[in-house]
C-alpha cells in the first residue's frame, strides 16, 4: 500500500464514511478501520489510530460530514475537539468545517471542505519538502544524514509528510541519504510508523533508541535533525512529541542544525509562549506494558506527558509550504503566517 | 527477597556452585539460574542475566573458583574475560583471581578470594553511598530530587549499588526523597530493576522514559543526576549504560549536577580517554523485538551501541569509596586513585 492513502472518504457524501489505517497495528499489520459515527473518529484519534498533527485535522474534517449527514454537527465539533488537547491544527480544522457549515450546511458543501482540507495539506508536505530539501542541503552541505524522532511522515499528514518530505523529494531526485530514526518510545511511532513508511519507499533508514541521540551525533553520523510540530506559540517555542526538547539540547550542543518542518496551521499566534501550550499526559501502562507484556514492577508509579516544548532559542528554522522562517523570532515568525502568500 | 542477595555461592569450594537472580525476568518473575559450569557463567553473563560492572566482577570471581574445581582456570579466566567487553571491573576481578591462585591453587583460597572480593564491593557501596550523599545534600540543598538512568543499584553490585548507594542511606536516615527512573531502552533495566528495587525497599521511584530528561528538567522536577559507570578513563571520560552522554549534555544544559558513582576498580588509567574504550556492540533485536513481539518492520536496520562515552567536561564529581573526585581532571583521579586509602 502507498502510506499516503492512509486515510480516504469511502462512498458519496449523504451515506459514505470515513476509513481510516489502524496506525495501532503497524507495522506487523495492515487493518483499517471503518468510522460510521462521530464516536468512531473521536475514539480512533485518542486511540491513536490516527495520529500527527495533520492527519487529526484531516479525520476530524471528515468526522464533520459524518457529524452532518446525523445532524449532530455543532456537538460533534466539541467533542472532536476535545478529542486531543495539544495540536491546534485540529483546532484549525474543525474551524474551517464550522465556518463552511455556515454558508452550506449540506453534507455536499461539507465533503468538499473536508478534501480540500486534504488536498491542501498534500500540496502543503510537497511545498515544505522542496523548502526544506534547499535548507537542508545547504546546511549540511549536501551530507544528507538526517535524524527524526517520531513519526512526521505520510501517516501523519494528507501527503509526504512534514519531516519526512525533505527525505521523499531527496529520494525521488536520487540523492544520497541515510536517516536515522528515534524509537520514540512510548508508543513506539519512530520504529513501528516512520521505520516502516521509509523503508516501503526504498529510504536508508536505521532505528536508534532514544537515548542514542549524543551517542551518534558524537559519532558524526547526523548532520541535521528534522522533526515536526503539534503546535508552535507565536514566539516559536514548538510543542512536539516528548523528547523531542531532549534532542534539540544535544543538537545544540554539538553544533547540529535542529530543523522543525510544519504547515503554517501548527502555528498558533495566540499562544504567546511554550508555557500557553497545554501538554497532553496520557496512561502511565503506555509505558508500564508498552509492548503488551509488563515491563515494570506492579503498580510502578510513572510520569508520562506525551509532549514537550523546545524554546525558540534551540531551534535554527522552522519549514514552513511558504518557505523558511529563520531566525525564530516573533516578528518574523507573524509576518510569514501573514504574508499575501500564507 | 532482598535485591542485594542475587549473586549466592551454594555448598563448599570443593563442589559448590553459584546462584544468580535471573534479571532478564525481573520484574514479574523472580527465577533462580544455577552455574555449575564456567560456560554457565559465561553465558548468564553474555545474556545479562547478571550485568552491572561490579556485579560481573564478583560472578566472574565465582566463576574462577567453579573453573579451579575443573582444572580449567586459565582458559576460563580468558573465556570470562572475553564475556562482555567495556566494563573493566570484570578485568580487574579476573586479575585478583589470577593473582590468588599463584599464590594458593586450591579451590578454598580461590573461594575465600572470591568472597573477599564480594565483601568489599559491599563495602565500597556503603562508602559510596555515604560521600555521595553528603555531596548530593550539598549540591541539591536538601531537595533530593534525583534522576538515575539503567540500574546502578543493588542488583548490578554485591551491596546497595552505586548509583543508588546514596538513596538507599538516604532512605535509611528518613531523609526526604524522590527519584525518578529513566526506562534505560533497550533492555528496561531502569523500568525492570531500579523501580523494582527501590520501590521493594519503599524509596518514591517514578518511571520515565529515557526521552523525557530535558521536560522533566525544564519542570524544576531534577536538582541533581546520578548514575553509574562502567569504565572510566584516566581524563575521566566515563562509559556507561546507553543514554547517559544525552542525559549529561541535558543535565549540563539546564545546569544540574550530573554525578557518576563508581568504586575505585571501575577506573581504568590505562585508558588515556574515552576514544580507548571499547564499546560493545549488542544485537538489534534487542530493538526491534525487546519486548518477545516485533515492534519495528522485518529486516529493519538498527544501531545498536550498548554504552556511550560521556565526555569528563560534562561530569560534575564522580564518587568512590575514597570520596569525592573534584574537579575531574588527569592529576585529581590518579591522585584519588594512588592515595594510601584506595
Amino acid at each position: 500500500m502507498n502510506p499516503q492513502d492512509h486515510i480516504q472518504w469511502i462512498g458519496d457524501a449523504q451515506s459514505g464514511h470515513l476509513r481510516l489505517l489502524d496506525q495501532t497495528r503497524l507495522p506487523t499489520e495492515t487493518a483499517w478501520l471503518d468510522c460510521t459515527t462521530v464516536v468512531d473518529v473521536e475514539q480512533a484519534i485518542k486511540r491513536l489510530s490516527v495520529r500527527g498533527a495533520p492527519a487529526i485535522g484531516i479525520a476530524a474534517a471528515y468526522g464533520c460530514v459524518i457529524a452532518a449527514q446525523a445532524n449532530t454537527l455543532d456537538e460533534s465539533i466539541e467533542l472532536l475537539a476535545a478529542s486531543r488537547p495539544t495540536a491546534v491544527n485540529l483546532t484549525w480544522a474543525l474551524g474551517r468545517m464550522k465556518r463552511c457549515s455556515a454558508n452550506a450546511p449540506d453534507t455536499s458543501s461539507l465533503l468538499k471542505e473536508a478534501r480540500r482540507i486534504h488536498d491542501e495539506d498534500r500540496a502543503s508536505c510537497r511545498a515544505i519538502g522542496e523548502h526544506a530539501l534547499a535548507l537542508l542541503r545547504e546546511l549540511t552541505d549536501d551530507h544528507l544524514h538526517l535524524l527524526t524522532h517520531c513519526n512526521a511522515g505520510a501517516l501523519a499528514t494528507g501527503g509526504i509528510g512534514t519531516a519526512t518530505a525533505p527525505m521523499y523529494v531527496a529520494h525521488e531526485q536520487g540523492l544520497p541519504l541515510r536517516v536515522l530514526a528515534d524509537e520514540t518510545r512510548p508508543l513506539l511511532q519512530g520504529s513501528r510508523l516512520t521505520a516502516w513508511e521509509l523503508a516501503l519507499a526504498g529510504i536508508d533508514v536505521s532505528i536508534i533508541t532514544d537515548s542514542m541521540a549524543a551517542h551518534v551525533m558524537q559519532q558524526g553520523l547526523v548532520r541535521a535533525v528534522i522533526t515536526g510540530a503539534d503546535r508552535i506559540a507565536a514566539n516559536g517555542d514548538s510543542a512536539n512529541k516528548i523528547g523531542t526538547h531532549t534532542l534539540a539540547i544535544v543538537a545544540n550542543h554539538y553544533r547540529i542544525p535542529f530543523i522543525i518542518a510544519a504547515p503554517t496551521s501548527t502555528i498558533d499566534l495566540d499562544a504567546p509562549d511554550g508555557q500557553s501550550i497545554p501538554i497532553e499526559q496520557r496512561a502511565g501502562q503506555e509505558i508500564t506494558h508498552g509492548f503488551g507484556r509488563p515491563t515494570a514492577p506492579e503498580q510502578a508509579r510513572t510520569y508520562s506527558p506525551a509532549f514537550d516544548i523546545t524554546p525558540a532559542s534551540l531551534i535554527t528554522a522552522i519549514v514552513t509550504q511558504h518557505g523558511v522562517i529563520r531566525p525564530i523570532k516573533p516578528d518574523v515568525i507573524a509576518e510569514h503566517v501573514h504574508a499575501p502568500s500564507a
